[in-house]
Order: structure tokens, then sequence, then C-alpha cells
């Protein structure tokens, strides 16, 4: 399984993702997700994959052969975020035209997601995702994540502290905590964990980070996290019983 | 969607439940999904239902005709929860028998399954999961919760908070945040939910809530508990970046 999430706000870009990869739960490897396909003072370029590995993997390559044999369109060519979402898409229908068929066989899964986080020069950040049809969503203002994946343990903490004004550096955090979750709750998402951070209009990545196994700032994060839930916990309001035992109130309180 | 969940600690037994059923998104109502069959000084039964709602009143109409014509087999005379689990399992089976193969060819989907807590006099109180297919587990100390229906979104704060030794007060909050991140992330969950408390031994249900809709106590507790996350991120460490473009430090520190 995998976890990616990227986050968009008004200063900038967040991406995340796991690499831990399993083909039932037997073989478990590790391969990285999240890619840099970055042109530095022209455009930023971060692709996180999703999906069936062999599927994600041709699609890189035809990716990196684009751009090695200086294709007209590739990633360092078109215009806008859009239409590399676009050109991600086509690529996604390509493998699948003439794999699908072959995986279905064998009742093998090939699906696939991606998501696309950048900035174009003379153009505002934007976020995509795109779909193993082919086609795409963006992240908005109001709804500034988009994941892919194993993507429901990891979503609460998104749904009650992000927003577009959220600080990158709270952003970064907050993606931690929620591929954090998700790895607490599923072991086939794991370690090492890819962080990027980008600035608004500075058109490279600021910030880079790879959590390994047992990373002292993992570790002291999710240590420090389930204290304060604890604490959160102890402050709650007892619960306001509409029926309750006159017999146990008593013990209750004890 | 459902979300019901059971917990069981060392002290008793939290049960909870939403009470949203929906046919696609365009028809949405509220059914109840968490019944007591206790018999109070003898055995503490309760069951909560998940999934076909055809399927899963026709379980419990089942169950209460052999209550109500005295069958020799029944919730009130069956030895112990693991016989009652199998008697629900039985249940069910039956009606999937009755049922599935109409269903099926309408590409309907007839699963089900059924959470079971409680003790029966001269027992340990114990807490089951009844799947679909009619077999089931049981709840032990290492993982003291059990959810059936929309299990993912909830799952998260019982992996940080939840112990065989929380007291049962603290497990009933903590059902009620779970139910609450449940129905933040995917609207098919919602009230009223039902909330219920069993000490081990009492034989009864000592505490019993109905949280509906614009409940005080609900909106208090997710303030509360939404305070409590923003609180416990800007007690987060600073992400140590690995590398970090020197001309982006100073405008972060801003």
């Amino acid at each position: 399984m995998t976890y990616c999430l990227g986050i968009i706000t008004r200063s900038g870009l967040v991406m995340a993702a796991d690499s831990r990869t399993n083909a039932g739960v037997d073989y478990v490897s590790t391969y990285q997700k999240l890619f840099d396909f970055s042109l530095p003072e022209e455009r930023v370029i971060l692709i996180c994959t999703s999906g069936n590995l062999s599927i994600t993997q041709s699609v890189l390559t035809e990716i990196q052969r684009d751009l090695r044999q200086q294709e007209t369109l590739n990633l360092h060519t078109l215009p806008n975020l859009y239409d590399i979402a676009r050109y991600l898409g086509s690529k996604i229908r390509l493998i699948q035209e003439q794999d699908r068929p072959w995986l279905e066989k064998d009742g093998i899964d090939a699906q696939c997601s991606l998501l696309l986080g950048g900035q174009v020069r003379g153009e505002n950040p934007s976020l995509y995702l795109i779909y193993n049809q082919g086609n795409c969503i963006q992240a908005t203002p109001e709804t500034p994540f988009l994941q892919v994946g194993e993507t429901k343990y990891g979503k609460p903490i998104l749904d009650r502290t992000l927003s577009y004004e959220t600080s990158l550096e709270d952003a970064a955090k907050c993606a931690l905590l929620s591929i954090d979750s998700t790895m607490k709750s599923n072991i086939s998402v794991g370690p090492p964990i890819d962080l990027v951070m980008v600035q608004a209009d500075h058109l490279k990545v600021s910030h880079r980070l790879r959590l390994r196994t047992g990373d002292p700032y993992l570790a002291k994060m999710r240590k420090l996290w389930e204290s304060s839930l604890k604490q959160a916990f102890d402050q709650m309001p007892p619960i306001e019983w509409a029926y309750q035992d006159p017999q146990d109130q008593e013990e209750l309180i004890d």
C-alpha cells in the first residue's frame, strides 16, 4: 500500500509520501514515491505515485524519455500545470492500453493514481490528482489537500487542522502527522517518509527531508503527539449521561 | 454507511453507533443501530448492526421472534456470549440463504456484520464481531476494540489512546471522538449517536446517551478537541530539515 499527500496553502506547497511497497503481505520492499522534476528558477514539478508499481514506473520512464529526447511536449516545455496534469494522464492511458488487458487476465489490479504539485514561472502554484482513467482534479482553497493510496486513516487530522491559511511549516507538520497516523494503523504504509516544501514564487524546492525507520524526529513527534492527545483527552468535559443508574454513579466517581 | 464500535476494558464495556442509513447519496434516513436485549441482573446483551438494512432488520426480527416464542435457543437462554455470537451468525446465514441470490441478481450488496457485547452471569464480559459469513472473532486485552462499517477514519484515535486499562469513562469519550472523527470525514455517518456503558459484573446497562444533531455536548466536545489538537500542533518541535535553501531560511522564521 501507499500513502501520498499534497497540501496547497496561500504560501506554497507541501508534498509527502511513504516508501513501502508490497505484493501481498509476504513481499514488502522500499520504493521511492516522491519525484522531483524541477527546473530551478523556472518551474517546480513534484510527482507522487500510487498504485500498481509496474504501471507507475513505466509512466515515469516515459516522462523521463520525453525529457531526455527533448520531445516537443515534456515536463519542461508544457506551459502550465494543468497541461502537465493532462500529459501525465495521457501517459497513464498509454501504459494502461498496453498492460491492462494482460494484468486483468490474471486478476491483477492495474490501478494507479498520481499527485502533481508545483509552479510554472508566471503561473500560481497548483496541485492536481491524476486518476487512473487519465482525468484530473485540482485542489482548491476550500479543500487545500489531495491524497492518494491509503487515504482514510490520515484524513481526520487534515480535516481538523488544515486550511488554505495554515503556515507552510504547520502544513508540513500536519503532513507528517497524517502519514504517522496512517503508518500506525496500516503496516503496509511505512518509512522512509519523503517530505518536500516549496514556497510560492521561489520556483525551487526550498526544504527537503527523508525520515528513515527509527528517525529520532519521527519518534519524538509521535511521543509528543500521543502525550498531547492524552492531555486533550483529560481536558474533555465529563459525558453528560442521559440515563445513569444511581447505584453506579458513585462507583464511577471513585 | 454506518460506523459502530465496541470497546472492552478491565472495568467493562462501551458500545456506540451512529444512526445514518443511505441508499446511494440521494436517499438518507435515520435508523437505530444499537440494540439492547439485556435481562437486567441476569445478562447484558448489546448488538450493533452494520451493512444491508434489510438483512440486519430481518436478523433482528428472527431474534425477537425466538425470544417472544420462547424457543429453546434464544438470547436469554444461551449459556454464554460465544454461543450467542454463533447463534447470531446462524441467523445471518439463514437470511443470506433466503435473500442473497435475489440481491446479487441486481448487483446489490447483501453484506452485513454485527457487534455483540455483554456479559452473562457467571462469565466475564466479552465483545464479538460477527462477520457476514456467520463466523466471529473476539476482542482481547491486546486489541480491546472492534469496529464495523466505515472503520478507518475513527481508528487512529483508538490506536493512540485506548488500552485494556483505560477507564470506562475515558473509553466512552474515546468512542465519541472516534465517531465524531468519522462523521467529520464521511457525511454518510451521522447522528443521532447512541452510546452505552456497562460496568463489569453489574449485569445491566449503567449509562446510556443519545446525542442528536446539534447536541451541545457534541459541539463542545468537538470544539475543545479541535483547539486541543491545534495546541498540540503548536507544541510540536520544528521540523529538522535535511536540506534547507539558505535563502528561504530567514523568510520561514518570519
